[in-house]
């Protein structure tokens, strides 16, 4: 099926997900991407290729179970969120996982982000996250959009598989995990305990702050720990993604 | 001195400095970079900023050793590299450390970087080798440009003050370490010994590469060791900037 009109009504819908104005459904862009969304088994509404696709391309449209649609240059242009459009774009159902997946390790690792900002930190995180081993992530009310096309990007398919609540209450999600029987450690300059000497091998919720700010205090006094990355001066901190990774690498060293 | 033309030398001088096309000079915006740049103790050309100054502007501008110029809110406009203009800017001399400045520690810990892309990865991986003590870093041809404004704001200020090599030949400069007594380790999903079990108190010259592609086969074959991030599966790589914070924070709990 061809489309050669940008106000055709399939386009203004992809548009609309693109925008996260459909918040059950999830724009995907790339080949890389996509392969990776087909793989992960989300469930699939729609496929928009240009009208001539790559070999990468037909191999990822073999047996694909949704309706794919070939749209005409201006058209793909109008529906890219990259500078130079990527020749696919899929729609897909966001995942909802199930709260028990968060815990279904013996000793749980789960991450929480206090109104982190940027989508690439918050992509580059839930990569790092996935990769660390940690079971889930929650996304407190105030964060990025965890299914934006720029953190999608980022997370470079780990979004796809690892459990994510989003836009959830920060004290919430803490007195869920402290009732699964998690430790909530947030990570701060102001703290007393270097993360080298934690011990992360207990079933553990790990909360990395905003990115200018750092956690609130709200959050900060509702946990049962505070843990700093030791830095040289004068470096007062350090990138929330960049943090997440050291935190994190240290709980995998002491886990493994 | 007030300037009220977008088109008065200073300005084109100065928007010639933003797009990197003045190579000394380094173009530095907002109150935190500019309060960072001051007391890094590099030269300053000029200060521009707007009619009406913040209290925290009035004390940065104190003694500040350069002329000051005010612009009116359109000329600003047009210079300021972020969408919402941050009220000041300075002209700098770009740093050029010496290169013994890279080696005067006991036991050199040093970054090198093959054709990192991104300034976001850049600056974030400056700021993170600051913090973790290292003692400087190479940027090999093909790398981001160290001083770009997109660079300086990731790399919050370490830019200023930790000793960069840029745009040098990637062979060349594990020879020059090499002849200082360094060990040059790539990191690269291939290897077959984990970052952890690496010795990293040993006089070290970690190489991290590309986003997409790692370091190139050149530079991997004249390490002397590779190094892998053990990650779990189906995650095969991490972010450049978050591995390098995995590994550089195991080789300061090594150093400790």
């Amino acid at each position: 099926m061809l489309i050669t009109s940008s106000s055709n009504e399939r386009i203004k819908h992809a548009r609309r997900v693109r925008e996260g104005r459909e918040r059950d459904l999830i724009f995907v862009e790339g080949e890389r991407l996509v392969g990776e969304c087909i793989s992960s088994g989300l469930r699939l509404h729609a496929c928009f290729t240009a009208t001539e696709v790559s070999a990468v391309q037909t191999k990822l449209l073999e047996g694909i179970p949704c309706p794919v649609f070939q749209l005409a240059e201006t058209v793909l242009e109008s529906l890219g969120d990259t500078m130079t459009t990527q020749g696919i774009i899929v729609i897909a159902e966001r995942p909802f996982p199930a709260l028990d997946q968060l815990f279904a390790a013996e000793s749980p690792l789960v991450l929480g982000l206090d109104r982190v900002q940027d989508p690439g930190n918050l992509g580059t995180l839930i990569r790092t996250a996935e990769a660390a081993g940690a079971n889930g992530l929650f996304a407190f009310a105030g964060s990025a959009d965890a299914y934006s096309p720029k953190t999608l990007r980022s997370s470079m398919g780990s979004a796809f598989r690892l459990p994510l609540m989003t836009d959830v209450s920060g004290l919430g999600a803490i007195e869920t995990c402290r009732n699964r029987g998690l430790k909530a450690v947030a990570a701060t300059g102001e703290a007393a305990l270097s993360h080298y000497d934690y011990d992360w091998r207990q079933p553990t919720f790990l909360i990395l702050g905003n990115e200018g700010r750092g956690a609130s205090a709200e959050i900060m006094n509702a946990c049962d720990a505070r843990v700093r990355i030791p830095l040289h001066p004068p470096v007062e901190s350090l990138n929330v993604a960049a943090a997440g990774a050291a935190i994190l690498f240290e709980a995998v060293r002491q886990r493994s």
